[in-house]
């Protein structure tokens, strides 16, 4: 990506845009969940396990956003939930103005919840609000128990944090304990799922904790 | 990081930059390897390996780049090779400036091999020359055989792409032929090394074809 840092008016910008995303998605009653990883860490493979468990009490879209490629859009599809494929060239995340766009060409209207699985990228993603009610990050115990101290950011903004591919830890010799502790020290709040989406081990404990978060939303909206 | 994009004017001043450190390299005859990869994937497993088989041959020394931190510097001193850490807070790549300005502070005239550890992004990092003679993406099996065609740019940018984390094959079901079939259609000409740095594998074939280019352009500018 061709990039200079240019400071907040951008940032302001986005803020702008999120803002009326957030307008619209409330006018309509769409809960927003924006999936941020680095690449592979397993974002299509968890959002693949939650339209399983939640597709039967909800209506869900999906959003991709993706370089190049239908590859997740399709596996989306293949669930049988509406999917839309934003690909942003050579944009390293998503932006709240591409989410914008894409009401032009997808009717998200109906749905009850909306997913967004953002660029895999463990760094800019996090910079951009899109509107969204919760930002979940995705993150691969494959990629090493330091990397909440190296990539602070999205760990810190993350609402939740998933600890994927659990299944491979006696493989690795990473320890999930260090890692949640790790991710712990940047963000002291939110829940940690460990969870494999191979096995299904821990999505029982996810899927609980975003139908707890979609229901209050809509109770507080009701009240 | 807080960006836009800009276009060519930001990529021709990359470009000069990287030519002036070309000819600096040039000047005290260093080679220079820049490393390209996702987080987690093994660029410091990939080079703590690589010192271990070299640094009895030449003269090594080490340019780590991390968004904070120096936790990559400091496994890479326990080497016992020079190492220096570029920080580079909210930007996601390393660019031809910044190691531009790290001559300044860390000394590499006396290198023969100067490694260069890019910040952990599948994207934007493939678009910096550094000066660089050899561009080397390394690449975790375990994030899926189909990422050389969502995220082509590094995969085809490299002169080599080592294929990290063989030994976990097993146990993700990923097929490391259809990665490397998937690498082929975007980069037909770059050898590809399915290496293990946790057991070892592959790390020969590596190590050999290193020491050939190392030797090849020494051999070049003697001639």
């Amino acid at each position: 990506m061709h990039m200079i840092p240019v400071g907040t008016d951008i940032m302001a910008s986005n803020e702008k845009t999120a803002l009326e995303n957030r307008e619209f998605f409330d006018r309509y009653g769409i809960y927003v969940v924006n999936l941020m990883s680095a690449p592979g860490a397993g974002k299509t493979s968890v959002l693949e396990q939650t339209i399983k468990s939640l597709k039967s009490e909800y209506d869900l879209g999906v959003i991709e956003g993706d370089l190049v490629t239908t590859i997740d859009a399709d596996r989306i599809a293949a669930t049988g939930v509406p999917a839309y494929q934003i690909t942003t060239g050579l944009v390293c995340h998503l932006d709240a103005r591409m989410v914008h766009n894409a009401f032009h060409g997808f009717d998200v209207k109906g749905f009850d919840v909306l997913f967004i699985e953002n660029v895999g990228n463990l760094v800019c993603p996090a910079e951009f609000n899109l509107g969204e009610d919760l930002k979940i990050m995705v993150f691969s115990t494959t990629e090493g128990a330091e990397k909440p101290k190296k990539y602070p950011l999205m760990f810190h903004e993350a609402d939740a944090v998933i600890l994927n591919k659990v299944d491979l830890a006696p493989y690795t010799g990473i320890s999930i304990e260090e890692l949640a502790q790790n991710v712990r020290e940047v963000n002291p709040l939110a829940p940690i799922f460990a969870v494999s989406c191979r096995t299904g081990e821990g999505i029982e404990a996810w899927i609980t904790w975003l139908r707890e978060q979609i229901r209050s939303r809509n109770f507080d909206k009701a009240a």
